[in-house]
Order: structure tokens, then C-alpha cells, then sequence
């Protein structure tokens, strides 16, 4: 009896997502989406963000204590909603917390392409450290027999987060990065970072919408959707989940440029 | 006796300079040229940075956390190279500090255009929480009747940073930033952001050469060497002064960067 009401409240436990800062909300939107009666609880490390310049060791450092805060509040899985902790971290996390499920933004992504047909050249953009990583070049290149092209593109994120996605500077900094892409003609991009979302109009103009165009927050929501279902911990409730928002720096700009990402109001948002 | 000796041994402790990151390598390298013989330390902090688009209440934990590891260092005086810091954090650092002595990077600037004829339209650019501060802007109206623009340039430092100083991309930044500047017709541009420096070409092309452009680096280290000389602190060795540098993140990825600022090779990084 007492097991049995004990793992009905586990399902009913919030999922926790962290990211750097904001980006990881387009994870959450995904999620949102499939989930609609999850409680979600995200952390948003503002006062260290970005993490896409830091070296691995820092990103462990700090992506531990974020997973040690949403643990605390009791959450029955973690999402890694950032390509640069996932990159440098995951593994890492994994050793740390081995009874927690954790999930990262890049398996998913990778899973999908490796189904996918007349996949041959294969380009990857993300942050410095991302890239760096080559957490998603070896991933791909251990299932797949593809070429692969990898590209830091430093200026999007603040160009996102800056609102600039809609303009000729937009245009002139997608061509600073991809033109390489496009002059090695892949045929499939991943979109290796959480803010890239909001780019994608113009890179897929850019690429005269001839290119596959791969983004991970939509792959891995619906990876935990299959993982939590799988595993029996999907919470049955019909309401709608509730929703937590905390950040490590002000709760005014989170919400200021959350909304971008959201594409609706941000309300409740706790500093810590 | 024994005070003397005391005396002597202040004198040749050495200058603390820290900022968030690589940005105040700008004001180091002014004040290695005004003051060849002091001993340098700077801290770079490099696992939280930026500073730029954190609040006011994070960078003066962050400041104050940088001002107490100086201080275990030795340092007679703090040089707080960093605009946003020193936007955020000045007083407060006073506060906690009171028998330190610490310079900012804006009063020496201001005090410098206040002595300057034919001022009537001044134009500002730093980072967000510089901007916002109203710090620049307070200083600069509190002793001069002139018109004031300001303009954060989120864009600039990743610019920068990423080396994009001569480029068709960084033309198009600084006309989307400085535009507005422009058609006001300011006659004179203070660079409030220690990055900036390396964009000096850019700016002063786009305004046809025609803008007296002031930058805080230069001021501040004139300042300096002023402030010790009429306190009797300077080092009167005739030897080259030693310098070491601390960051909080890689040294490695500090060095790559920190080179393109300081014009020479830099050498013993020591990670903290």
C-alpha cells in the first residue's frame, strides 16, 4: 500500500529544466507542448550565463549545482536544456547523480538523424564550447557514415537575445558563419544550441530552403514524453501542469527577453 | 625607523586591476605605459563573465569577491577596469572598502571631458547595465550643461571578442547601434565599455572622423599614476614592473583572446 502511494506521487513530481539562462525555454515550450500536464520547473542560471565561452570544468561545476536545486525541489527527472552543458556535462552528471534521470538535448537529436534517409553531409552549428566538445560530431560518427561539418557561430545568441533576428545584420552574420555550410552543400543542419530556434527563418532563407533543418528542443520533448511513458512515470493527472520559473539573477530581464522565447506572458518567476 | 621601512614596502606592493574578463586588459596595457615600474595583478573573472547584462546586485557580489582577492594579494590600490562594474559597484565597493583606495574607470574620463571646450552634444555607449546605470550620464550633467545620448551596444564585445573588428559585419553593428548618434550629430563619444577600444577604427570612420572620441582606458591610467604620485605611493624602482594575471575560467582560452588586446604575448596565467 504505502509503495504504491508513494510511486503515484513520484509521477506527480515536477520535471526540472535547466539552461545557462534563457535559451532553454525553447525546450520548455517543446515540452509544454507533449506534456501538458507535467508540472515543469525551470532554473535558469542568469548570474553565470553563457556558458557557451566557459571551459568544461566550470559548465560541470555549475550544471551540478543546478541539478542539486531542482533535486531539492523534488523533481523525478532532469532536463538538460542546454547543447553546451549536455556537451560538456552530461557524462559528468550521470557519475554524480546515478539514481536521477537526466536527459540531454543531444541524443535525441542524434537518434532522429540516424533514422532519417539520404542523410550525407551533415552540418552542426553551436557554441564555442559545443562545438569544441565534439559531443555531436561523435555521436553522429559512431552510428553513421556521413560527412560532417561543425561551426561555432558566437554572434547568435546575442543577436537573439539582442531581438535581432529580422534584420540585415541577422542576414550578414548568418552568412559570416554558414557560408562555409552552404559552399560544402550539406544537406542537414542541427540547430546545437537552444537559441537557434529563433533563427531559424533566416538560416533556412539562406539556405533557399533546400536544407534538412534539425533543432533539438523538438526532439528531445518528445523523447521525454517516449522516456517517461516507457518507465511509468508520465503523470496521469487531466489538469494542466503547473509551471515554476527560477532564476540566479534578476527576475525582470529573464522576463523581459523570456517572452521572446515563449511567445506568451512569463509570469511567477523566482530569484534565487 | 621601523614606519619607514613600512612605508617602503606599501610603495612597492602591487596594483590590483580586475574586470570580468579580457575587456580590461585595455586599461592594463595604458597603465604598463604611464607606469612601466609598478608591479601589476589582474584578475580576470573570467567564469562569470559577462558583467554586462547581469544586474547591479550580482556584479557588486561579483566586484566585491574580486576586491578581496586582491587585497589577499598585496595590492596598495584597486583599479576597477571594467565600466560596468564600475557603473554598478563603485560606491559600494568604497563602502566595503573604506581604507582601500579604488578607481573606477568613469570619473577619470568625465573629469576629463568636463575640462574640454566646445562640448554641446555628447553620445555614450556601453553595455546594458552601464547604460542603465546612469552612471555616465549623472557624472557628465551634474558638472556640465550638454546634451546627453546614450546607447548600450550589446553586440560590440562578441564582436570584438570574436576578433570581427574589419569587417562588412562590424560596419553593419555599428551603424545599427550608432545611427541614432549620428543624426543627433554628437560632437564627442565616450567608449564606456573597455572592449571598445578595439572598435576605435570603425567608429570613428563611421562618423567621417569628425567626433572627438574619448576612451576610458587612456584616462584612467593617466589618473592613476596622478593619484599615486600626489599620495606618495608609486614604486620609485627603476626596474620593469612584474605582472601576473588570475582568471576564474580557462587560462588557455584567456590567453588566445587576451593576446589580440594586449598587443604581446601573454604568459604566466595562473587559474583560481
Amino acid at each position: 500500500m504505502i509503495k504504491q502511494k508513494k510511486e503515484v506521487v513520484f509521477n506527480e513530481r515536477p520535471i526540472g529544466i535547466f539552461d545557462s539562462g534563457i535559451g532553454g525555454l525553447t525546450v520548455f515550450k517543446e515540452i509544454r507542448k507533449v506534456l501538458p500536464h507535467e508540472h515543469l520547473i525551470y532554473l535558469g542560471d542568469t548570474a553565470r550565463v553563457p556558458y557557451g565561452t566557459k571551459s568544461p570544468e566550470v559548465i560541470k561545476q555549475y550544471s551540478e549545482i543546478n541539478v542539486r536545486f531542482l533535486i531539492e525541489k523534488g523533481v523525478k527527472v532532469v532536463v538538460v536544456a542546454c547543447n553546451t552543458a549536455s556537451a560538456a556535462a552530461i557524462a559528468y552528471l550521470h557519475e554524480c547523480f546515478p539514481d536521477l534521470l537526466i536527459l540531454g538535448v543531444i541524443q535525441p537529436v542524434v537518434e532522429n538523424l540516424i533514422k532519417l534517409d539520404q542523410v550525407k553531409k551533415v552540418g552542426i552549428i553551436g557554441t564555442a564550447t559545443t562545438i569544441h566538445s565534439n559531443a555531436y560530431q561523435r555521436a553522429i560518427l559512431e552510428h553513421m557514415r556521413v560527412e560532417v561539418f561543425a561551426q561555432h557561430c558566437p554572434l547568435f545568441v546575442p543577436l537573439v537575445e539582442e531581438g535581432i533576428v529580422d534584420h540585415p545584420l541577422t542576414m550578414q552574420a548568418v552568412d559570416y558563419y554558414l557560408s562555409g555550410l552552404k559552399r560544402a552543400e550539406i544537406d542537414t543542419l542541427i540547430l546545437g544550441c537552444t537559441h537557434y530556434p529563433l533563427l531559424l527563418r533566416p538560416i533556412d532563407y539562406y539556405f533557399g530552403h533546400r536544407v534538412r533543418i534539425m533543432d533539438s528542443a523538438y526532439y528531445t520533448a518528445r523523447e521525454l514524453k517516449k522516456i517517461l511513458s516507457e518507465r511509468h512515470v508520465a503523470n496521469e493527472s487531466h489538469k494542466s501542469g503547473e509551471e515554476r520559473f527560477f532564476v540566479t539573477d534578476s527576475a525582470e530581464t529573464f522576463r523581459r527577453t523570456g517572452e521572446l522565447f515563449l511567445e506568451r506572458p512569463l509570469v511567477a518567476i523566482e530569484h534565487v
